[in-house]
């Protein structure tokens, strides 16, 4: 049995935690709860779920300092943005307590018998309903907001199923500690243990993806952890949902006329979002294609001026540190790339270098157009828009793609708007994509790579994940759920092919 | 370059069609104009697009005679059963051209930029786009509803992605023709070249669903066919969503009070729906529970009563009655099943007896609960709750479940519903689970086996399957698509949080 070890990543230093590893009877017993907790979750009502959710942001506030303090000495992502991220994760524990109180989501829809040009059709009555238990996975680089507290996480137990964290091996004492709070807050609430739940080590990580007792998985990491798991879920007899976010190169696109408008506030932004971090964001912009003009060199000036005022950036991991200086090293001896700017270097711990990097757009290909995690840019210089256009076409598909226009361009741009719009699930304008706000319309997903489903993991509609629809044909009122009855309902429903809004039925 | 044969299944008789199977270079052509395509269509409006569809079912109609004709001479099904089926088609058309216009399958979303509780959040809209080209595979058993015309087809082309189908090899000149109504209605409609084409041959559909062009697959069809697609899909450098509609026993659960109330009736209803199309339904009801009461004798009575006046019934194709012959043997010949009913036998072509098996309900296992497509059912006999709840455990996900109830028991069998809600997609009381009604509340899938998604393949939400999420962030007025621009807009979206519809902005 071994313990895991909690390293802090500015020294390098590791202590014992105390957390053994989950054992195969853990995760099986663990799985068994969650089974049993479902069971008890579906006689609950929406009042019941989000008083729930308010619940368990009511309590990780309360215990903020231990773990921010905790999750600080684990990541050195640093206090203001880890209290940041714990803002974050509360505030869509809440907004997800909207979003179940308002109803929307259940998509609920009646159909009443009736005669139809095909025929007579019987009553049928549609819901979303949830899936059961659901797997997620920890990120390393969100100890707060995708771990053990997040947005999977909520977005499961909003939509009523039980969730079992497999926590990142990173930051064991800060989800050992977020667990804690959850669970207090669920039993304190009244939930049935195994409403939340928290495992340990790559093992119980496969085993829990194949345990027969889980519906789905939600995980948010790399590309190859992702396939690993895909892997091994389709070798269950009944493969279920497997939603990964996993990876992305973001391109950010200057046009020459932004170019000329904005060099300065361009190129000191981008080096703020790609250092963002440490350049840990799913969302970190890796490709920046910067026009052949005057316009452009004053965009790479103010870059390589802002890089260089960066200092030495710790990382999250050994392995992260490890991977990001070989996959910069390799980027750098491509042939046709040549290397910018290199920020500061930090003199402990786990430590990397910020760099710029730049290429001919002519020279893209997939061997540089890849994600390179930790804080480094490519920049690709072009020179007419046949030349931008064609190397947006080799890019494979991101969470965002970013366009800077010039005031007067946004109306003739279709042509990049539609090459974008193909290799990203979210365009960001005149901005940075970092900084994924949580909201209504928010939308974090895209093709393969970038995610393997057509659903977000972040925003109100991320809670469609874990939910089924579900249809009664000709069901007693007695037997259908309170939001499909006859009668005034309190969710927003389609009657007979008309949207209706509570109170207006 | 061999041609396809047209076979009638009532005589075995087979007639070259002047169909050629697809070579690789015509899949490469097709699947290129869908891509060009697919840029165009993504101009047009949601209005040009209703329009299309309702063209399309004018078409189908025009060409009512002849299409019905064909297919009755491949399927056998009978022109009765084959107009009805066209009927169903074009209804769908006609709805889905509803659902087009009535906007609300857009989800469209707009977040105005402020502060919030996580600090401020820029501008946000989100709405469904289309995936882009879709492979759709036709069904040998809905020449007219899930195949070259149908459901996936519908909801692909209403979603506004072009359409490439497999042809299945039962129905080549049925495919055909419908091919060219649809052809000759896009065509006519002003929809570019690309917009529906039709392929031919097995291998052309396993080129198809690993072409890089495709987005997304819809398939209806066996487990088997389904898992050698998903294979070949999991093998893409960019796996693509695959919708698969694969399997299903279909339980129908008789309480000992429904049968006291209403043997006769339920007996014979069972002998209708599960040879209803020679038992070749998706939804076809292949296991029936029913207790061993005098109220389960006199079901089982009327039941065998109604088979044995069954006709002799012919099916699809020679492969289907070769599996239908060695599966009903097989299921017969297991310890502890015997045969209480056989139904005539068709005298040429591809006959086939309807059977009625029995076993107890303990002795129910996965040998004998699979799926037997063609006129068979096995009556499983329980004794108690107890021996039903543990027989409905041990059972497969299906697309549907049925219950025959007493008049006054509904409100007190939660547990059976629970345990059928498990196991399936839609849950039919007091009826029978063929006939899939098209309409906006219904819903078509479940848990694998029966469908490997959490969507479904009919009614107005099948055109989710081929959307994906955008979210535009920052955007100026002129980029952004009409539907998410400020000020009225002619479908209900979500501003700000708040559910606006149409005139109520």
């Amino acid at each position: 049995m071994s313990h895991l070890l909690s390293t802090n990543p500015r020294t390098g230093t590791s202590i014992e935690t105390g957390i053994q590893q989950s054992t195969a009877d853990d995760v099986d017993a663990t799985a068994a709860r969650a089974r049993v907790a479902f069971a008890e979750l579906e006689g609950r009502d929406r009042a019941w779920r989000a008083a729930l959710l308010r619940a368990m942001a009511d309590e990780l506030e309360a215990r903020r300092a231990e773990i921010v303090a905790t999750a600080d000495s684990e990541t050195g992502l640093g206090e203001t943005r880890l209290n940041g991220e714990l803002t974050r994760t509360c505030f869509q524990l809440r907004l997800f307590a909207d979003v179940v109180v308002e109803g929307s989501y259940l998509e609920a829809t009646v159909d009443h018998a009736g005669d139809t040009a095909m025929g007579s059709r019987p009553d049928l009555r549609r819901m979303l309903i949830p899936l059961g238990p659901v797997a997620v996975f920890g990120a390393s680089n969100f100890p707060l907001a995708f771990s053990v507290p997040g947005g999977d996480t909520a977005a499961a137990l909003a939509a009523g199923c039980p969730v079992v964290v497999k926590a990142h091996e990173s930051h064991p004492l800060t989800s050992q500690l977020c667990g804690a709070a959850l669970e207090a807050a669920a039993s304190e609430h009244g939930a049935p243990a195994g409403t939340i739940a928290v495992v340990y080590g790559r093992e119980a990580g496969a085993r829990l993806v194949q345990h027969p007792d889980i519906t789905a998985v939600g995980f948010t990491g790399s590309l190859g952890g992702g396939k690993a798991l895909l892997d091994l879920i389709n070798q269950r007899p009944d493969p279920i949902p497997f939603y990964g976010e996993l990876s992305g190169i973001n391109p950010l696109v200057v046009t020459a006329a932004a170019a000329a408008e904005r060099a300065q506030e361009i190129g000191s932004g981008l080096a703020g979002s790609f250092t963002l971090g440490a350049g840990q964001f799913c969302t970190k912009p890796g490709l920046a294609f910067v026009p052949r003009t005057d316009g452009g060199e004053a965009v790479l000036a103010a870059l390589v001026s802002a890089v260089e005022g960066v200092g030495g950036q710790v990382l999250l991991n050994s392995g992260i540190r490890d991977n990001f200086a070989a996959g910069a090293d390799r980027l750098a001896a491509l042939p046709g790339v040549s290397t910018l700017a290199v920020g500061g270097t930090a003199d402990a711990g786990f430590g990397a270098q910020p760099r710029v990097l730049t290429i001919d757009a002519a020279e893209l290909d997939d061997s540089i157009a890849q994600e390179c995690f930790g804080p480094l840019v490519v920049v690709v210089r072009y020179g007419d828009d046949k030349e931008l256009l064609d190397a947006l076409s080799r890019l494979e598909p991101s969470l965002t793609a970013t366009l800077h226009l010039g005031a007067e361009e946004a109306a003739g741009r279709t042509e990049l708007l539609d090459s974008l719009r193909k290799v990203s699930g979210r365009l960001v304008f005149d901005g940075y994509p970092t900084g994924v706000a949580v909201s209504w319309a928010q939308h974090h997903g895209g093709p393969w790579p970038s995610t393997n489903a057509i659903h977000t993991s972040v925003g109100a509609t991320s809670i469609r994940r874990f939910l089924r629809p579900y249809a009664w044909q000709g069901a007693p009122q007695a037997v259908l759920p309170a939001e499909l009855r006859d009668g005034p309902v309190d969710v927003p429903r389609r009657v007979d092919g008309v949207l209706t809004l509570p109170g207006n039925e």
